[in-house]
């Protein structure tokens, strides 16, 4: 089996930059590695992803939003996650099933044990080998997220870049709270922190983390 | 509170004519009536059907379809069955719960527990006072369904459709077995007889059922 790393954080946290970063960095070491991102990372779990995040769908039921989050897991579990795994890759996922925690309980308010369940089936027994919150004030995460989306993809893919303040420090106290409560599996690291010094703390354990069998499958 | 009668069956039983032909002899009688259907019968539930019945998703897991459905289901109760149940009307759909149970369980074997688990969550309190299933021999339904596919939405919408007819036997086979079960709840009919005959049958059987309470309504 590979090595399974996630990535957590309130939007605008810094997380897919970091994701992308690591995954450069262990491919230039000759380390076989998949990066993949949720909602998504399959066309199905795409196709899901565009009816999560659209704006215009501010109408979802809490539940009905759990269910899709849980059928897009499902799908990319069985057709990405486990399969490069089992082929003894390194898999760098910006979020997994901490998101749904953090967002649908924590945020939303959902029964947490309606979650977990949903959870344990989605993920069919693959879980994080090491899960990397990258911290920050919702404050400063939604001032880049909302540069980064008019920068970019326009006002479309913004359902939750539209939810109050309060809902974003919720998710946080939420995140805390899951490494609070998992401290071997979390490495917590401060968002407010410059991209490089980031880096730098993250390449580093991770380098110290990943398995020594697969750092020889290069 | 109004009445729910569900419409089940495998493709091109004729379900969704009789449907149709009992919303018409209800509203025709002045009873308040709401025709809806699933997957679907909502803005964001139609997305999550689309993707359900996309040939195009032929790679999509049981366990995602699973949750496609349910999520689908949680927004429909939200949105439209609950409030209709509410408002004291009488609700017709186009397939329910015992769908999922019918194809997913009995068609493609996931658990049964992890299935009515779902549904639990999903239907939110709200269960079929009446369900009408329209049995029929899935040879005879198929011929009928790819003649409407052809006629009308042409080769899209149709991954069901593609399954082989084994599938469609243990779908037909699991409706049976649920009526068996609930024989108050479920009305079964002869899907081979004409459409006439079928909805003499129908509209007596639902004239008697139907509360007195809501014949008032109008």
């Amino acid at each position: 089996m590979g090595y399974f790393i996630t990535f957590e954080g309130v939007e605008g946290c810094g997380k897919t930059t970091q994701t992308k970063l690591l995954s450069k960095f262990l491919t230039t070491r000759g380390i076989g590695t998949v990066l993949t991102r949720e909602p998504g990372g399959c066309p199905i779990a795409d196709k899901i992803r565009a009816i999560l995040l659209d704006a215009e769908n501010r109408a979802m039921s809490p539940l009905a939003e759990l269910m899709l989050y849980a059928a897009a897991r499902a799908q990319h579990v069985t057709e990405v996650i486990h399969p490069a795994l089992e082929a003894g890759k390194v898999v760098l996922c910006d979020r997994f099933c901490d998101a749904t925690v953090a967002y649908q309980s924590f945020g939303r308010g959902i029964d947490r044990d309606i979650i977990d369940k949903l959870n344990i089936q989605a993920c069919q027994g693959v879980s994080p080998d090491l899960t990397i919150l990258v911290d920050c004030d919702p404050t400063l995460g939604l001032a880049r997220a909302r540069r980064r989306i008019e920068a970019t993809s326009g006002p479309r893919e913004e359902r939750f870049e539209l939810e109050e303040l309060a809902f974003h420090h919720r998710v946080r106290d939420g995140y805390r709270q899951l490494a609070a409560d998992q401290p071997d599996r979390f490495l917590v690291i401060d968002g407010s922190d410059n991209i490089n010094n980031i880096f730098a703390i993250i390449s580093k354990q991770v380098s110290i983390r990943i398995p020594e069998a697969l750092r020889a499958v290069c």
